[in-house]
């Protein structure tokens, strides 16, 4: 049989339905899919039910496809009786390597080869969870999510060694159908790249705390009013291409080489070479796609008044 | 004499008109102050002319204060006539020390001993800056702000050995006067603490690069449409406070020690003892206040929804 269209499908299932699998089950239900859900902690399907009913109206405010609905989902009794009708299961078990295995050697076992199994790990490689799927493991694939994946563009999607490449174009052709930003990775890295990021930050803030040099509050205040507002517009490669003036980072470079500023971070830099230099030059203007320093600023200045305003906005009538 | 009331403040001063002090300039002249600048580059006044016509329309939207006039500054001779008649004066020069070190002499030389003499200094400590200022260092104290500083609210404000703890009160009243967010700290930290924390995930990104394990396109995006949204909202911190679900940052650390995950980044970690686990923990509590995961949950979600909808605007009319 062949695999349906990314774009015609209809029924999901949701294995796992902890703060990841529930956020997917509210996600794929505005979206206006069936969904079929499996978890076996005792209280599953109520704390699932209350999750949905706690985020429709956050649903309803981004818009629902037009058959959406919040109570087009049922709880199954197992693993093979929630897959079986799935054109695509999402897998959300704990994040331990021989529990994932299990899980998706279960799924594999029960599924028609045609459906894609893809896993929400948050950093194991595909290569090495799809050991036990005797059946089928070139259906199987990672799509990394970031919380809540209601909300969330991104999902990171990247195949193992036993996975075809053709089942990571499908995957991200479907969450592009599903309203994401999938950000198809060609190589398996350990924690994908966002989460590599975010942990370099994580790490330099468990140092400073560690030092006493800043508290939490602190720290976070630090990102929130300050470089967490560009970082929702501009990435830090191109915020930084944006610090050197009309130069933009080849200007940046000579005045902030890291091998000059080591002092700044508990983390070592790698070696600013000329050639990597040229890399980072080349791809901030890759990225900047014709558009000059005075441009991006522009756009970024339109941009940031505009989330500036949405969470004044927010903050005055009880959001964060 | 007595130095003037923070909130009083009627005339700065602004001492280099690059990027971050012709920003300063455009902020000044928002809040209704006069501004007398100076920068010894040639063509210095009519880029700063330039440059406050693009972005008057931006303070326009941010709303003027009742005084506020694009044409309310005036381009001086030389620094001595820059800064005498100003009560507080913001120094922008270029990131040198020897450059920082004769620039704030300069400045000390020049004005009466009230005057507040502040540095926009991205990472040099007051301490080293302040040596030259002979007449009185007590008032010298550093201002970081974020690039566009008309736009970020973060001002990292912290003194040297030399300076008064009262000065460093008066900086962060008169930020918050100007309508910012002034970060107050105690310990002159090199990199204070946003740099160090984008510092961190810059290395992280340039080791990326190096080993060719992912583009400059794809790190920007892997920010912009994941982590960097969250982070205009929450901090790294509390943002993972809410990853493991009702038990908050407790069950996170359990979950995802870097002791445990050092595989996902090239940088080192500290070593999580129960004694920095008790101080996170306690930290993310304390900054919750009160609230419940769900209640963080709920406003990180308003504040989300607010922003999506803020940014696609923005970018189906023009912005970033």
């Amino acid at each position: 049989m062949e695999r349906i269209e990314p774009t015609a499908v209809q029924q999901v299932a949701v294995i796992g339905t902890g703060v990841i699998g529930a956020g997917w089950t509210a996600h794929f239900l505005r979206q206006g899919l069936d969904v079929v859900v499996y978890d076996p902690a005792p209280d599953a399907e109520a704390a699932l039910r209350t999750k949905i009913a706690e985020v429709w109206p956050i649903m309803e405010q981004l818009g629902l496809m037009p058959e959406a609905s919040p109570d087009r989902w049922r709880f199954a009794n197992h693993v093979a009786d929630a897959v079986a009708a799935a054109h695509f299961v999402q897998e959300n078990a704990p994040e331990r390597l021989a529990v994932k295995q299990t899980v998706l050697a279960e799924i594999d076992a029960s599924t028609p080869p045609e459906t894609v199994i893809s896993s929400s790990t948050s950093g194991y490689a595909m290569t090495d969870m799809q050991i036990l799927c005797w059946h089928h493991p070139e259906r199987t694939v990672v799509s990394h999510p970031f919380n809540p994946p209601y909300l969330i563009p991104l999902v990171e999607v990247v195949g193992g060694k036993q996975t075809e490449p053709a089942v990571v174009d499908w995957t991200a052709d479907f969450w592009t159908a599903m309203g994401k930003k999938p950000l198809k990775m060609t190589k398996e890295l350990p924690g994908f790249i966002a989460n590599r990021l975010q942990e370099a930050m994580w790490r330099e803030a468990l140092h400073m705390l560690h030092s006493g040099m800043a508290t939490i509050e602190e720290i976070d205040a630090a990102i929130t009013t300050g470089p967490g507002l560009r970082w929702a517009i501009m990435g830090p490669m191109l915020t930084f291409h944006l610090a050197g003036g009309a130069q933009g980072m080849a200007h940046m470079l000579d005045h902030f080489n890291p091998n000059e500023f080591d002092h700044w971070t508990f983390l070592s830099a790698p070696q600013i070479t000329e050639e990597l230099k040229s890399r980072i030059v080349a791809g901030c203007e890759a990225e900047a796609d014709g558009r000059s320093i005075q441009q991006l600023e522009q756009e970024r200045d339109i941009a940031l008044v505009a989330l500036l305003k949405a969470l004044s906005h927010c903050r005055e009538t009880g959001g964060a």
